[in-house]
């Protein structure tokens, strides 16, 4: 079912998953195109930003940002255009970065809207890729909270997902032995091959813990986690003294219902963090990072005019297919970064 | 059995404990009194430091620092006093730190001696404690790891230990709410009325979790750890978001011998350090830190001038009590710094 312009299509959260999320968890209805009022735009979706924290919303356990109320939109980033503004500052026709979620159409006053301008208008769904969002968290966790050093070993997670394939390919620029970890012999030849990383290792794989160590034979001095599960296990026994571990996720329990079976390891991660001196921090990125956008954007954007990093995107068309596609992410089914497009990506 | 110029009393690691240590697994013998070669001092001790750090060099468990081999002298800090000097820096009177451990007399080629001078010698077992590693733990541990702000609350562990009770007050100096926990009226009514805490909870009452909620009221800013086990269950839930935690102990987990049983709550830890951003981190104070002595010296020793800090030691007469000491210790029997008094404390 393609986009209209008379039909706002919108994916609502019909009810809160327990464990992974399936179809029924949402619920598509269509309504008018809102009109906009003074002050206000009407945006019309164009690409549909799909991630991994997005399972978060869909629960109401505490978190760091409200859930997605039973009956609304599911929220999501967007790169979205002006189709009627009655806003001095946005004209019909602009591409902006919007928090319109999943649907066709949205108002909004402006405030949360980013105006694309530049180069990035060559590919707007960069905004939700390299030069947004995902790659605004591998820059910052990795520089700023990683802070690795040329010639130190770093490990990362999801290796070829939207953060963790800029993670490995900046720290490679920085100089450092890049080990990633990815699902699957086609996504390990693909980091090694293309994205330039030293090496990439399959979590499916019995012997994850062995291969790691003896790929890592100097030690992790950073490891950026995304994920957490079995492949955090491997890693911990090879941090290094002083090493450093930034955490922007942990995919891998966030369709868990309750902890794993004993002995309780809680003790034995205080221990390591002691015994070896261990920085573990975690951060969202735009509260902890916001003010530092533009220095972000800025340096990737030279990268990217440089061609000095690969970007992967799993474009997926169709707003129908977001909540099959989101199920597929948590489980690991994307390659690369995942985007909808909801609508064509020639400017209307 | 007193001090002679004729006999090093050593204590000895006689065996590694599984556990708790036991008095059987040090043993006491005698030796001459070895004779300085050129560029040695001979030492004697006055002062021996008994800490909990002590546990971990007993094993040989990897650590960060390397284990007390079995039949070595046990390691320790001590005030010590040049009983004959073959170093040109160094001359018979002059009072020193040095790394001594359990014995009356040592050799040193002076590369890890700290000479005194100045106020310190008033009291010369205060550079063991306030000015000395632990006051160095607490000074650095909280401001540089935890940056405490105004109006912000600090939680402090072991509270009325030598490390414990100068985080506190360092943290009202900066203006803190203040919540310690200890073990025991006795030591909370201390930690309230001489030490200025705010609060202090007795982490044996079966409600500490519920006393905690209620007297950080606005969450807990700075946990500052030095103990592990169910004081940090207690205090994880309230972590307030960007939360800090420097870790420089796990007391209650140095004589366990096994993980506790399940569940596993190690995603738990991953998942509020996520959730929450939360930084923890793992430091020794003498390798991360070091570089900064100076600065901590001199601040320490103002605030002691002004008579702004209260410092209590634990004193224990004699190093044959030394095995006991550390017993009592790592069970929080200790009431204050502990400090063996080896010899008389007045120059020879």
């Amino acid at each position: 079912m393609p986009q209209d312009k008379q039909t706002n299509r919108r994916i609502l959260l019909a009810s809160r998953p327990h464990g992974a999320p399936t179809e029924n968890n949402f619920r598509l209805e269509a309504q008018h195109v809102p009109a906009p009022k003074t002050g206000q735009v009407l945006l019309r979706t164009v690409w549909l930003s799909l991630d991994p924290y997005m399972r978060g919303r869909m629960s109401d356990a505490p978190s760091y940002a409200p859930p997605v109320g039973l009956g609304e939109v599911m929220c999501g980033g967007t790169v979205s255009v002006v189709e009627q503004s009655e806003h001095a500052d946005y004209a019909v026709g602009d591409w902006v970065v919007s928090n319109s979620g999943w649907q066709d159409f949205s108002l909004s006053d402006g405030r949360d809207l980013f105006k694309l301008s530049g180069p990035v208008l060559k590919h707007p769904s960069h905004a939700l890729g390299i030069l947004g969002m995902p790659g605004f968290t591998a820059y910052m966790g990795l520089l700023d909270i990683g802070n690795p050093q040329p010639g130190e070993t770093v490990v990362v997670a999801a290796a070829t997902g939207a953060v963790g394939s800029l993670v490995g390919q900046i720290a490679k620029l920085k100089g450092c032995h890049v080990v990633g970890i990815a699902g699957g012999a086609e996504k390990c030849r693909y980091a090694e091959q293309v994205l330039g990383f030293d090496r990439c290792l399959d979590h499916r794989d019995d012997n994850l813990a062995q291969q790691l160590s003896r790929h890592c034979a100097e030690g992790i001095d950073v490891y950026f986690e995304s994920v957490g599960g079995k492949v955090f296990n491997a890693v911990l026994p090879l941090m290094n003294t002083k090493g450093r571990i930034p955490v922007c996720g942990l995919i891998a329990d966030y369709n868990s219902t309750n902890l794993p079976a004993g002995p309780d390891r809680l003790p034995l991660l205080q221990s390591a963090i002691l015994r070896k001196r261990l920085r573990v921090q975690g951060f969202i990125i735009n509260q902890d990072y916001g003010h530092r956008f533009d220095e972000f954007f800025r340096q990737m954007s030279q990268w990217v005019a440089e061609d000095r990093l690969v970007f992967r995107e799993d474009v997926v068309d169709g707003l129908d297919n977001a909540p099959e596609t989101l199920i597929g992410l948590l489980e690991g089914k994307n390659f690369g970064k995942v985007v909808v497009r909801v609508a064509g990506d020639t400017p209307a």
